[in-house]
């Protein structure tokens, strides 16, 4: 396992905090009395100007004044003074701080150049530190909590590291009410210094984390991240939000963190490659990411439902359904078994419906466990166990009748032992999800204690049982490595500094065809000729129909300016085209002669850049499916052949790759080939910007590339991306 | 305003109720208790055969002992005996009843059976009545409740129908929490005698409620409900949940109420046409619903989004632009104003973040009074307003420093008026929405208990406003009404009627397109000939190139079986041709000629009948988009122009029918009349079943059918639909 740097930061044998005081009301003494009240054993120094004591620990009148160098510094002090500070605790040898103070890149340029100095004088001392403009982390394995509202109660198995503050702050208090405990969290703030990736990293490898959620703005690191994530992702499971893409998102995020979002679609292709579950909201993250982090996985996608409401059972069934998993009948054995358990007007199929009826242990317990057993299913779901919570409601009402009998002596007497119930699904390792309208029930209460997740609505649960399954596929998905980029060919980087020499902004479609032939992709067979003898020397060899394109650097739309000719079928077809496209290009250009390529399928192909992730990979179906449809996929370079492949599932109209109306399968291979190439290609050569493969027709099941372009970047870069 | 069955029913005089006693937990009991003491005025007459008082009134033993007939009958009793006190009570003249018992369809054949002898029985009596399998109705005006579950406090605005019970009873407390209110509810049951489109209409009508919800399994009266609907929806809200799509949902559904269901695309387009909102969880029934009920619409698609934390604002701003609306930056003077407000690193574009500041009256009163003011947003969001929850959360660990103040007396120190927080969205008819963490907070607390909605999440809140904008377009559309259908074609009639009495399932393609044509379906000029001069005669008369066709009802799939010649240059072509058909078919059998129809879009259009919709209308974009993507939409027939166009947007590929990669837009005026005239043939041929033309090719701007099926029903039917 790689050191990572939060190790220490995470378990700091001592921690000193500037910006407590004995003042309830602000936010740096709220945020050491967590440290102090919720459990930290380590040593806790407070400095203070003025104060002997601060919270009842001994205060420092400053930095120097400190006994001996803490491991951890944290920062809770206005702007200006936060680079003295970490300068001071860098003299003394602190390896790690936490900056908490707000005011820097987020703010504007004067903030960017204070973080810049943050960031100088960290390195200057070792110093690795997060923030600025964050809220802290916790480790509730050693009950450390930094952050400004208390802790849940006990160790958890959700990990978290965020973008925003308030999703390890603000959200305590809900999260405590559904059960939903942490196991580590990190705020990352501004990312001056670790980041998300870091964050990441860390949660991987800690064994206390069974699940990580990520709340993301942007991510700076790209490639990095996929790289981390991919290591974690075969074995633990990785939930993201992502609110970047869009134009409000971008804008918003930016002004809160200074962080560089990127289109939508580049996350979502990102995160499908690392393996990382999407979702849309916090409170996803949170229930998905607890059910994934608490349940076992399905071993298979068949849902068993129990209810006593046909309402909800049949939303979940549908829910379920809808996500790909299945809720088949139940074999008559099972019915049978199930029906001794239910009223005369109750469903013993999938979904068991007892209908109102109050017997809760049979719902909860009897049939659950008659399910399991049976072998029948890979998944409960179950909804309305209900008990203290359903009697509270009932029992205003009643009091009378029950002869004033006090609630909670009525309650007394239905009370009962839910410990095999709670244990059900750990006994016999098939996720169990509870939904119940009754948030403040026993049986409710006892599910969240037991770890077993409880919604407030069923489509709810269901969804968390697709999010396991999910999971589950994504675990079970083929893993191959990305090829060594292969030897970079000279010809193509001559013919890309030529280019670059003569001020070109792009190669001219000959020059684009001999970049990519150099890396084995598949182009139709074609020549340039500068005559129109030669054109016709040309066409005669290649065997009619042929096609005429003028070529040259500086054209595009060479279609809608008439400068392409197809279908050419002889001599003097090829001499009439010929003259057209030297009319239409003003003067006589360069001719590309190529074999006419048929197919009725069009397919598209691609590179662009995206900063922090690299060269990205672009596969689409051609014309109308990508220019109305907006049907493509993306992958960042270097693409695993399993990656390729996954990209080739990814688009909508997929069918079209297949024995689509009586054609032949499209040569996945070939094509998975194409794009792996594209990314290699990119990767050796970091002057090409952006690719176009647009279109490549399907000749029977082969690819072929029938147009094509190279866009360079002007100005020299390191290594394979931007970042 | 039409009279609905349920006034009555939602307002007896007097109630009757079989199956209550002094048993306080027997759900007869349970329902009994509720209206009495909910606050029901009426007269309420419980039947007892033992019991001389019941709750406290005086108990008849048995219905004819009633001193008069009351207006509701309400029965929950075992089922065998629902029949016999249904006749009592019809022998008695009560006009209403609502029949609580399972134990009928849902159950088998047997029990439905005994439904239908309640039906016979209430129409020979004249009662119109719920259930049976059902939960009750609420009606907050009237305080009367007749569910399990105590009601919420005071009138409400929402207008629940529902074919699950549960959603008027279970979740009674779930919404008192959330600050939801019925106006009224009612609980379908399996609608042996009242549906949910009574319901429905009856909610439309109702003045208190501002907004109806829809649970819905299957619907059976398909047609009349989107009468119904398309009455309502241009001033009131709809939204509906439909679960029965699926192979899970319709089987559960099935075994719930009996109902039955039709595929989700059917819904899908019903929903669209009879303007209801679609939502995919019971939540959102209810959230969205309310927000509907309780906040004004915004009058554009303008958002401002105040928060107190960045990630919030974050993905408040990203879901409301995903969903179509706007966080534009507010304007330099504005942002001025709002800077008043702000801490130094807080940002005041929009969102406007005051990060981590206990300042909760600019964030929830000051800035977003600012911003209604300014004309600058069309609605509000707002994260993060909290103050007793919150210091809830600090206060364990502050309490010592605070020198042990209570907190109900720290919180009074802080406690504020917030009659002028809550009031802002009615002050300035703009809507707001409020996401909090704390649940349990006094501002949470007052904006629901004046009926601005409060949402745990931040996302549901831009969910929410998005459903108000959704809301919004809805009222806005193009309404007209469905023409006149015109006189009905001889020719067509006969046609249909000869091919039947030929014992055939549909028409040949000749046929089919004659049917078509005296509807004014633009077809390809075409002849059906019977010989090969014939053939050559009407090729050379119509010009080349041409299309051969083997015509004859007992062909499908023509073009797999080598029956279709396309492109056909001349002559000797033509000859050809016909001779391999011959050969093809086995036979010399009849053979259209037809224009070759060139163009580079097909579509399709059709019709299919669905039990209680009768026939519907579908349009898609043909080839790949449907048989690949399932890219088609459908609507029931008849089709008002402007509802055959919204079909034409309502396809993902639509850029396709506009001047898509330099093509002409494509006729859309011909391309509605044609999905109008499609609606106006099957309802005046009810032995069509269905019609298929696929493809129509786009000839330049212009749609012409090139092939088509009309398939007929064998056994005829009455009207325009099977129901």
């Amino acid at each position: 396992m790689k050191e990572n740097p939060l190790d220490l930061l995470m378990n700091p044998r001592s921690i000193a905090v500037v910006g407590a005081g004995n003042n309830p009301m602000k936010m740096g003494t709220m945020q050491a009395l967590n440290i102090l009240k919720d459990g930290f054993q380590g040593a806790f120094y407070p400095i203070h100007p003025r104060e002997k004591e601060v919270l009842g620990c001994r205060a420092y009148p400053s930095v120097s004044d400190l006994p001996d160098p803490p491991d951890l510094a944290m920062l809770i002090v206005p702007t200006a003074s936060a680079v003295e500070l970490l300068e001071e605790f860098g003299r003394l040898g602190t390896p790690r701080a936490i900056i908490i103070s707000a005011g820097f890149k987020e703010t504007g340029e004067e903030g960017a150049q204070l973080e810049k100095k943050l960031q100088e004088t960290a390195r200057k001392y070792g110093i690795r530190f997060l923030g600025p403009n964050c809220m802290g982390v916790l480790n509730s394995q050693v009950s450390l909590n930094m952050t400004v509202i208390r802790m849940a109660d006990g160790p958890g198995m959700l990990g978290m590291a965020t973008q925003s503050g308030t999703y390890v702050t603000q959200t305590l208090a809900y999260l405590r009410k559904k059960g939903i405990r942490f196991s580590k969290a990190v705020s990352v703030g501004n990312e001056a210094d670790l980041n998300i990736v870091d964050a990441l990293e860390y949660l991987g490898q800690d064994e206390q984390t069974r699940a990580i959620g990520l709340y993301i703005e942007g991510i700076r690191e790209g490639r990095r991240f996929i790289e981390a994530a991919q290591k974690i992702t075969p074995h633990k499971p990785v939930l993201a939000q992502y609110v970047g893409g869009s134009a409000a998102g971008a804008r918003a995020g930016r002004s809160h963190t200074g962080s560089m979002a990127g289109p939508d679609y580049l996350y979502e292709g990102v995160f499908k490659q690392a393996g990382i579950i999407r979702v849309h909201s916090i409170e996803d993250i949170y229930e998905h990411g607890w059910t994934l982090a608490a349940q076992p996985l399905p071993r298979g996608k068949r849902v068993g439902v129990v209810t006593n409401s046909g309402g909800p059972g049949t939303a979940i069934a549908h829910t379920c359904n809808e996500g790909g998993m299945e809720v088949p009948p139940f074999s008559e054995g099972l019915q049978e078994r199930i029906r001794e358990h239910l009223p005369p007007q109750g469903s013993s199929t999938n979904p068991v419906d007892l209908t109102f009826h109050l017997d809760v242990r049979a719902l909860s317990t009897g049939i659950p466990e008659l399910i399991m057993q049976s072998g029948e299913v890979d998944a409960v779901a179950l909804h309305g166990a209900m008990s203290r919570g359903f009697m509270k409601e009932i029992y205003p009402h009643l009091r009378e009748l029950l002869g004033g009998v006090p609630f909670e002596e009525l309650f007394e007497r239905f009370r009962q032992d839910l410990s095999d119930t709670v244990s059900l699904p750990f006994k016999y390792d098939i996720p169990l999800v509870v939904s119940s309208f009754f948030e403040d029930d026993n049986y409710a209460e006892a599910y969240r204690k037991n770890n077993v997740p409880v919604f407030d609505v069923p489509e709810k649960a269901a969804r968390a049982l697709l999010a396991l399954y999910r999971y589950k596929t994504i675990r079970e998905r083929e893993k191959t490595l990305p090829p060594e980029l292969p030897v970079p060919s000279s010809e193509a980087e001559r013919l890309i500094e030529e280019a670059l020499a003569r001020g070109q902004c792009s190669l001219d479609e000959y020059d684009s065809k001999r970049v990519l032939a150099a890396y084995g992709i598949p182009l139709a067979p074609e020549r340039r000729v500068q005559a129109l003898e030669e054109a016709v020397e040309a066409a005669e060899e290649m065997g009619f129909p042929v096609v005429l394109k003028g070529c040259s650097p500086d054209i595009a739309h060479k279609s809608e300016r008439g400068l392409i000719k197809l279908g050419l079928k002889n001599r003097s077809e090829v001499q009439g085209a010929y003259f057209e496209i030297a009319e239409a290009a003003g003067e006589e250009i360069p001719v590309l002669v190529s074999e006419m390529v048929r197919g009725e399928r069009e397919l598209l192909a691609g590179v662009t850049r995206f900063p922090g992730f690299g060269p990205c990979v672009l596969f689409g179906l051609g014309g109308v499916f990508t220019e109305a449809l907006g049907d493509f996929t993306i992958r960042a370079a270097p693409l695993s052949r399993s990656e390729a492949e996954e990209m080739l599932a990814d688009v909508r109209g997929r069918a079209l790759l297949e024995g689509f109306r009586g054609l032949p399968p499209a040569d996945r291979e070939e094509l998975a080939r194409i794009l792996q190439n594209l990314g290699a290609l990119s990767l050796l050569h970091p002057r090409v910007a952006e690719i176009d493969l647009n279109p490549i027709i399907l000749s029977g099941s082969r690819p072929v590339v029938v147009d094509a372009l190279v866009v360079l970047e002007r100005e020299a870069e390191a290594g394979g991306g931007r970042t």
